[in-house]
């Protein structure tokens, strides 16, 4: 793990996003949000937040720290959900890692809490769309689409 | 959780897929296998085992088991990574959720190992392929593209 | 740990009930469900679920079981909120401390909910009130009133 | 997970107390120190201390943060045991919940080092009875009795 | 991690012992058992007894399993202590690295417990003793010195 | 856990070694790093690396921090290997923990990566070399011997 100690401690922001793509029928199920399992949407919501707080111990070489906040939002499409993560910290290194595993747990929760429905749900397009903070400074994705 | 106590305990597999994609340059980065923090590869393929381990901890309501095997493959691109992954158990429910955790967490790993070299790397197309075993019983993605 | 390598696997179920007691503009505003940081009651109901699976982890002398079905019901009271939790397994080892850690954490979860509305709100009354299978038997707590 | 970035790092301490009610007989037993699992009150009271660092996992919505200093003192009585947990923190959260947790893990282990002689024991009066910095600044349960 | 799901399951037995050395005085301190701390042997024991529970999630090729009994045992001697670990399952796979990480982890937490006395102290011979069940038998090491 | 609030967050770091003793034959097999299992060497690397964050979590009264740097070297040796971590924090306690458990689950490791071949391996000499940072300040144990 990169010797990172002697980095500046100060505040950091990352925004990631992604996808999960799933028939129309089975969107309509999880709005209803009336599962034999309980809201799909908030279940993931909470595992997304869940697993950012446990990223250090996922990514194996992925520094361990203490986030300060964590937003994550999930918007239904026609064929499927968006999910957007925003993770916020103020430590020595960023939260890259910390908003997309959010990103990828929620997806991967709604795929469970589906698949009873459709086991061919895809999740994709799972990238950062921006940070801020740190040395590197701020960095956005050219071409970024708003969620939903 | 659904009570599944009266599910027949027998043996289960299930096989998920899923890429990066990055830029040409990263990847001979990565095929070199002399970054930084290790082998991507490898720390990528560790990521993806041992995730998939922890996922009754990690999806809140997918039944906690004991794997009995895990294999994740990882076959370089020339724009990416395509990722595999094999679960299998004997007990009572089906263990997608353990294969395509892992797929996602190889896929962060990669991620996370080259995203000093390419921050615009996009994670997708994880999916689940195959499931065997069951009361359910088999279950194949149609028009399977074979892994690589 | 006691060892329980001889002990038959065996279908075991647990009841666990407890409550938290609060303010009833507290208790009003957790039933409107729309918290800044969500729906406390489905919160609360995932933690529970989610800290029944880590129970062999928490209690140190306790055995680990892979557990069959979680169920965690959270219903309301002009004063706070009544828990019950209900788990099930078939394995060596009875699943009281599964319960009763659901609805412990469950009620910790419907503190931290709305400690900012109410810090002076009291978790008790945590017993376990049912258990079936093993060898010990079928134990029913006497005088056991209904949730709710 | 509210956002806290902006807030003050400072030093902060919480105290919470519960107890668990059991026959005298049982308290005898464990009082003697010698359960076929080793001392119970030793057992809990590490229980204890090894949740509190576990609370930002168990808690859904919980900031993590790094305790600085936990004691978990338990107190033999007639009819059960009263338990105190003091946490610190020098970090931008309070550490109510981490008291909390402290207090209901150790009370949950003395029932799973007890139960064999007496499941019907009852755990209560978990509470919040101080807490000391940060912006909200102190607070003190009115008519607090002291410990044992 | 290697597919076990054909192997039968069968009990399966493994015995670990270790060994810190430290010098005379701070084993005198240890066993008048008054550390700041707690009771040196009797964290370490719990210690040994929950990493062993962990296995699985800390050795990434291990395949995890339920425990279901571990011992562990601290003996001192006049330079030191001697730690024994026992695990026992009923399963696919053995226990070798359960009872090894126990002894690990209680001569770990041993050296917590003391270093403010002695920081040089040194741990060894943390070893394979003995193994029953499963398919390659019973092993014994040759020349094993009874604890103590 | 002893309270450290009060303690100054300056820049700390700990060095530990220690040693796994296999035949020669073994060493062999895992220098040509093709087991069935994958890399033993960064396999065990990496088990290192990720279990010194998990530190607080493993030994029940060491204070959980932020690691800021970890590094896990593994040199052969004829008989076995030689394994050493240095671990890197600016918090209030030192990481002589984080660098001690790193090197046991290093060789814990190593043993299972290659205890098919030889089940008698011994992992030994694991023990703190220096330390820097502080109010104790700087220490370095006597006649260390270079790695390798």
């Amino acid at each position: 793990m990169v010797d990172v100690t002697a980095k500046a401690v100060t505040r950091r922001e990352a925004t990631a996003r992604g996808r999960i793509t799933m028939n129309a029928a089975t969107v309509r199920l999880v709005r209803a949000g009336k599962g034999p399992k309980g809201d799909p949407i908030e279940v993931a919501r909470l595992a997304g937040i869940m697993a950012a707080k446990q990223t250090g111990a996922l990514i194996p070489l992925c520094h361990p720290l203490a986030l300060t906040g964590i937003e994550v939002e999930i918007r239904p499409r026609r064929d499927g959900f968006d999910i957007q993560a925003v993770c916020r910290t103020a430590d020595r290194t960023g939260v890259e890692m910390e908003a997309l595993t959010a990103v990828a747990m929620a997806a991967l929760t709604l795929y469970d809490m589906t698949k009873a429905a459709d086991r061919s749900a895809v999740i994709g397009e799972i990238r950062l769309v921006e940070k801020r903070g740190g040395k590197s400074g701020a960095w956005r994705r050219s071409r970024t689409r708003t969620l939903g």
